[in-house]
Formats: C-alpha cells, sequence, structure tokens
C-alpha cells in the first residue's frame, strides 16, 4: 500500500462519479445539503464521541483528480455516453461548499446530523463515501475507546491496538481517536509523532525467549532502560518470574501480565512487590482486554496501575459499525429551497437543513436534545454544529488535538452518570422540533397517497 | 490524513523500537526467526484466505526511518539512556532478513505459519506490528468475502463497503481483498484504478431525491447511462417505483432492491419484469447483506441476480479480528540455532521454524495438513511457504492480484465441501509433525521443571 493519495477524487464509490456526471451532463447544477448521522445506536453504546471530522474537512481542502485518475474514468465502460465536458469539469474540479460539523469530542446521540454539507449536487454527492468513512471509523473507535476509559475509574489507559486495527491506517487513527476519547496514549510510534499522543511501551515475550534465561532477559533490560522498564512476566510462570526478578534485587518502573489470572496475580505480585519494598512498582495489565473485563477486574479488587486495551479498542467487537448515512435533506430547484426525505421501510429520514441544540438543566448537566430545523432557535438550546468551511475552505485552522480531548472530557463531566453506564442501555432524550415533525408528517402523507413526491 | 508514510520505520509499537534499540546496545546482533500464525480460527471460519502478503513484502522492502523521525525518538523519554549509535543504526536502517510467505489466495488454517522472517534480531523485531497490521486486516476480509461469495452460489457479488469499512485506506484494502476471495467487483474507484479490480455501481436515493418525480430521476439516469443503468427502486415505494418504469417503455439494465422484503418483492419484481416483456433486466439486491441473509434468501426462493455487500463483508462482525501473532521460534545464540517457545497459559507457541505440508486425497482434494520443522521433508507434502525475499529483496516481482484471486478459485475447488458450509464449523485436520511435537514436550517439561530456560 504505497503513497495512496489521500487527496484523489477516487477515493469514493463509483455510483458518486456516475451521478455526478449524471448531474452535470442533464444541467442539474443548483446547490444540495446532505446530513452525515447515525441512525441509530448499537445496543452497547449510549452515546458517541465524535471524531474524524478534521480528516474530513482535510479531503474536502484537497480533492483533486489527477490525469491518470480521469483517464481511468474515460476509460471506464459505465462512462461511455458521458460527454467529455465532464471530465473537464473533473480537471478542475473543487470542493466549494459550506459545512457545519460538530467539534471533535462532542458527545453525539442517533438521528443527530455530525456534519452538514451544503454544495452544487455534483459535489456534494462526490464526497459522500469519504467524509463517511472518516468520520465513522473514528466516532466508532472514540466511541469505543470511551467505555473503556470509563471501567478503567480513573487508572491510565493506553491503546495498543495497531496489531489488529483494520490495516495500518486504522491502527494510526485508532490511536488518534482513542487519545481524543480520555486514552493517556498508544503504542503506536507514529501516530505519537504525527499527533502529538504520548507513546508507551513495554516489552514484547520475544524479547525474554531471545536471552538464554528469564534474569537475562529482565537484566538486560534494565541495563539499556533503567528506569522506563515494564517487565513482562508471564512467558513461562508468572509467579516465578516475579520472584526472579524480587531476587535480582533491581527495581523495575513496572510488571505487566498479559495472561492467566489477571485479579489473582496482580494481587499476588502487589503482596510480593511490597515484601520486596517495592512500593511504587506499576502494575501493568493487558491480554485482550476490554470494559467488561476491566471493570471485572476491579471489582474483583485487582491491583492494576494501569491497563493496555488493544484488539477490543480498535476493532469494537460489540459494535464494529454504526450506521452511520449520508442523506439528501433539501436541494435547490428552480432556485427555491425544497425540502425532501425518504420513506424506505425502516430507512426514513427527515427533511431539511438541521441543527442540534442541547439543553442542560439547573446545575449546568446535559438534559435533552433537540433536532431541530437549522433557522430554528430554541431558546436555551446550545447549537452543537458550528461553521467548519465556508466556500471550500476552512473557516478556521485545524483544531489542535488536545483542545478535542479536554471538550470529550468536559462533556462526559456533564453527561449525567446512567448514560457512563457501560452495562445498560439508556437512552439520552432526543426529539425533533414540533415544527420540524409536522413537516415529516405532512411529507410523508403525501408520499403515502403517491402524490408527486416533492 | 494526509501523505501518511507508508514506509516509516515508525509505523510500529514503540516497544518494538525499545527493543530493538536494546537488541542493538547489549550486542545481541544473532538473527532470530518469527512467524506469523493465526493461534485458533474464530468459531465461524472454517478457512482463512490468505491475503496482505504484497503489501508486507513493499514494507519489508521500503522501510526506512527519516532524518525528522529520527529526531522524534531522540527526544522521547524512553531512549533518554540509549546511545548515539543506535540513531545512527536507524539513519541506515534497511531490512536484510529473508521471507517465507504463503501467496495470497491460500487457503490456510490455524497454526499455520503465513509468514516466516529470519533476520538479525533487532530488523525482524520492528516490522512485527506493520506485518501483522497488513496480513491480518486483508486475510480477515477475504476469508469473510470468500464465505459471502459461497453463499451466492455463482450469483456475482460486489464489494460495497467502502462507507464503513475502518477508514479510508481499509476500504481500498478490503474491495482488494473481496476480489482476491471471489468478489466480482467493488464499488470503490480507487481499488479499481490501483489494483485492476472491476468496478460497478448503481444509483443512490439522493439522485431520486434531488428530482422532482421519480420518473423524472428514472428518464434523467436513463438519458445519460443508457446502457448501464440499474435503478432504485425503494426510495418512496418499491413496487409503484417499479409500475412507474414499466410505464415509461424505457428498459433499465437492471433494478435495485435495497430494503424491504427482498425475497418477495424480488418475486414480484420478476413477474412485474416479464410482463413487460424484459425477460433479460437484472434484480439486484443490497442492504445490510451477509452470507447468512443471503443464504436465506436464495432458499426462500428470491429472483435475485447479483448481490451488493457492504458493511458486513468489510468489518466481518461475526469475527472482526482473528488471532493473529508474529512468535520468535528460534534464536542463534553463540553461533547456534536454538529453538524456542513460550508457555504461558492458552498462549503457548510451538519451537523452530517450519513449514506447512497440505496433503490431497487420491482424487486430488485437500486431504489435511502437516505443521513441520522447516527441514523435515513428509512425503507427498506439498509445502505452502514458499521463498518471498532473499536478503530484504523479493526474489521475483510481486504477483499479479489475478494470480492470487485465480489460487484461491483453484484452492477452494480442492477443499471438500464440508468445510465450506457457512453454517457449521467443521475443522480440517491440521497435524503437528511427530518431530515437533516431541521437541515441544521436551522443552516443556523442562519450562515446568523450573530449568533454565533454552
Amino acid at each position: 500500500m504505497h503513497a495512496m493519495r489521500h487527496e484523489s477524487g477516487l477515493l469514493t464509490d463509483l455510483y458518486e462519479l456516475t451521478m455526478a456526471a449524471g448531474y452535470f451532463q442533464t444541467g442539474l447544477r443548483s446547490r444540495g445539503t446532505f446530513e452525515l448521522f447515525a441512525r441509530h445506536l448499537p445496543e452497547a453504546r449510549n452515546f458517541l464521541v465524535v471524531a474524524g471530522i478534521e480528516q474530513a474537512l482535510d479531503y474536502l481542502e484537497t480533492i483533486r483528480f489527477t490525469r491518470e485518475e480521469i483517464g481511468y474514468l474515460r476509460r471506464h465502460p459505465a462512462f461511455r455516453n458521458v460527454s467529455r465536458k465532464f471530465f473537464d469539469y473533473l480537471a478542475r474540479f473543487r470542493f466549494s461548499g459550506d459545512v457545519w460539523a460538530m467539534p471533535e469530542g462532542t458527545l453525539a446521540f442517533a438521528g443527530e446530523p455530525l456534519l452538514r454539507v451544503e454544495a452544487p449536487m455534483a459535489e456534494a454527492q462526490l464526497v459522500e463515501t469519504y467524509l463517511l468513512a472518516a468520520v465513522h471509523f473514528q466516532t466508532l473507535i472514540a466511541s469505543k475507546a470511551a467505555r473503556v476509559v470509563l471501567a478503567a475509574r480513573g487508572r491510565p489507559v493506553i491503546e495498543f491496538g495497531s496489531r489488529r486495527a483494520h490495516g495500518v491506517e486504522a491502527g494510526v487513527l485508532a490511536a488518534r481517536a482513542a487519545w481524543i476519547a480520555g486514552c493517556n496514549g498508544t503504542s503506536n510510534a507514529y501516530a505519537g509523532n504525527a499527533y502529538g499522543i504520548p507513546t508507551f511501551g513495554t516489552q514484547a515475550h520475544s524479547w525474554i525467549m531471545a536471552h538464554a534465561s528469564e534474569e537475562e532477559a529482565f537484566a538486560k533490560f534494565l541495563d539499556v532502560f533503567p528506569q522506563a522498564s515494564t517487565l513482562l512476566v508471564d512467558t513461562y510462570d508468572t509467579r516465578r518470574a516475579i520472584e526472579r526478578i524480587a531476587a535480582m534485587k533491581r527495581k523495575p518502573a513496572g510488571l505487566r501480565l498479559d495472561s492467566g489470572n489477571l485479579a489473582a496475580d496482580s494481587l499476588w505480585a502487589r503482596r510480593r512487590l511490597k515484601r520486596a519494598g517495592w512500593n511504587d512498582v506499576q502494575i501493568f495489565a493487558s491480554g485482550d482486554l476490554d470494559e467488561r473485563k476491566i471493570d471485572a477486574l476491579l471489582r474483583a479488587g485487582a491491583e492494576v496501575d494501569g491497563f493496555g486495551v488493544g484488539t477490543a479498542m480498535v476493532t469494537s467487537p460489540d459494535a464494529p459499525s454504526i450506521g452511520v448515512v449520508y442523506k439528501l435533506v433539501e436541494v435547490k430547484r428552480d432556485g427555491r429551497a425544497v425540502h425532501v426525505a425518504k420513506f424506505s421501510p425502516e430507512k426514513a429520514t427527515h427533511p431539511g437543513p438541521k441543527q442540534v441544540f442541547r439543553f442542560h438543566d439547573r446545575s449546568g448537566q446535559f438534559a435533552r436534545d433537540q433536532i431541530a430545523l437549522a433557522d430554528e432557535r430554541p431558546r436555551g438550546g446550545e447549537p452543537l454544529l458550528v461553521p467548519a468551511l465556508r466556500k471550500g475552505r476552512r473557516i478556521r485552522p485545524a483544531e489542535l488535538l488536545e483542545e478535542a480531548r479536554a471538550r470529550c472530557r468536559k462533556q462526559l463531566l456533564l453527561l449525567p452518570d446512567r448514560y457512563q453506564r457501560i452495562d445498560k442501555r439508556i437512552e439520552f432524550p432526543v426529539s425533533y422540533s414540533p415544527r420540524l415533525e409536522r413537516m415529516f408528517e405532512r411529507m410523508r402523507r403525501a408520499a403515502l397517497r403517491g402524490g408527486a413526491v416533492k
């Protein structure tokens, strides 16, 4: 996978390109508004942590078609009847639309637009696939990581999943999303360098196995990393390994338990460390952990100071995808804004450009959200979508990642505890504004009557 | 996500870098052999389809550290005591090892090395994370896609998952893996251009909604794509949409059903198309499909000519990861090859560099595999690992993707039908050679006795 062009206009589904050609060739130059949102939350998620917005905006600012890429489309059988003018259009293609977005780290719920795109139809259509892919994945991982962080009750959580993420790029982006959601760092060195995320590591079983004995392996590591050695103790026999370290009389920074009975071994390890007079040696646990196992460990009184969470954090196995969609809600027709909606069974969408308003209770906690039309101004509601691009350019520079992380932390303090339970589905109250509900019902009835759908 | 350097030596876990520094600084320059394999297959997988090998080899051929990346490590607190010589070593770092691999499209099973790497310890260690990430993800998706293709019983399956894949790169690579496993194409235009995979598309609900009526939307699309229009009929009401198309008397290439009762609607659609005299209009089904739903549809007699499968194909929700690991099996110590193994509870590994031999029955069908030491030559066994890199360079040019796809197709013809069932776990017989088993037992007993682990 070399030199993938992240600005490529081909990073999309073919039908976005054929539809763009269709809009172009039939003269449909009017603007449309699309919204990106999750239809439903997975059963095991009470909230989403928005992430991936900056990557989406980067794409909108830089999307281009190279001559070679246009050549590919010209030769493609689907474009047989498409005029040369469309390919000229692609050669000078720029995204020129206006975009509103929830800033990264925002807590969001089902039905709420995370991104709203208003642009000439062909442009807004073309970028659908990339926007979904960028926002879906990081939001998925940030939402999972937030649960793991909650389960750890203040103990540091390090993202360890690069090797099992869905490809190399996914590993880097998962580290970014996990950091936004409150993880304390990552093992991914590239993400550390690219995004300024703290990076951590211990040692692998191979280090132990490469040496003639465990003692030698531990001693050599302590020689090179006298202040930063977290020693892996489960290669052969956990307790025997800890005895060996104690007998060496060289205090490590930490011990890492990666298999076996973590609760029992951590208690044993703490006692043994205390007996050695080592009260500040950290016990670090890893090995196929997730939020439920961490919760169970802590309930069982495990003596663990920090957690490394890999596969479960970066693949989100209890919800490996979220049903995010990107739906047309308004189109300008004959100079007039026409609200549109879809009424497929179980896939209906609400019409019109929207804003999400958040209401707080008297103590300042989040009380409820209302999804309203963008021109409504419900009193006391804080709008969550903010202008991000105007005429295809960022209105302000990309946020520091630390700001997104702080936003998430702050919002979690304002989200009532019951929604932060990892073991129970409790729905945060989200409603549509009365005006929006009336419009939806009127349109749905018209569609059912089979009248011309406007 | 711009300009990710896929050759970066930082695309790894920090501990690979600290261990590399440790090997370097303590003078451990000897060669080690690592093997990449799946510990177990997920419950819902009877076989793996190997993929991602070419990306892994690309990385080994090109991995480099830039000056900026080395600067990042020098400033990193973990490297405080690491000597300048190690950073000089990184500046001239090249992968110089020998690699054996199963070619892409090979069917493989639990415990079988898909990749074997022999190199100086620091080099072999450093590339662990990238190799796992590259081979794990595409193998995961190819193995899932093969099941979907089996369920479709010869009907074309198009990979439609880019928007829900775990990031933009994952979408491109999923298209590649799905193509190897027998899908007939993808919606991903970038993958189409980069890998020569056929690309297909229909139209989105937004195309329908952007027009004043369904008739107008269909007519305009047929104007631009007279031979290649697959019309989406479920935006408002599926059967009414098909009536509208029939009334227009303009034959489309196909209809796409994306929601509702696909079996009933497809039967209704087929009858209606026949009544219009349109016997060659294809009925294409999509909408959260997977192998089980496709199987159920076809058992119910659905009249579907092809399937679009998205989220389930590219996120593999019934098994969103496979327990692939990269384990040290041999290290040269004092000029002598020493076999090593690990005995952690449930994570034991077999020692020594290995080869996988496949045995056929009299009819040529696959009968069983044997995992043996690399210097064994069991009679009648076909070795599956072939030399891929020598001294860090490819022995032959990268395979054409079509060759991997053909290999997969051919091997599926040789895999007895019972292992191709998508509804039942049936384990293909894989054993260790007697010599390997004896060595493992001897080492395990020595470890349990607590003797110096060699």
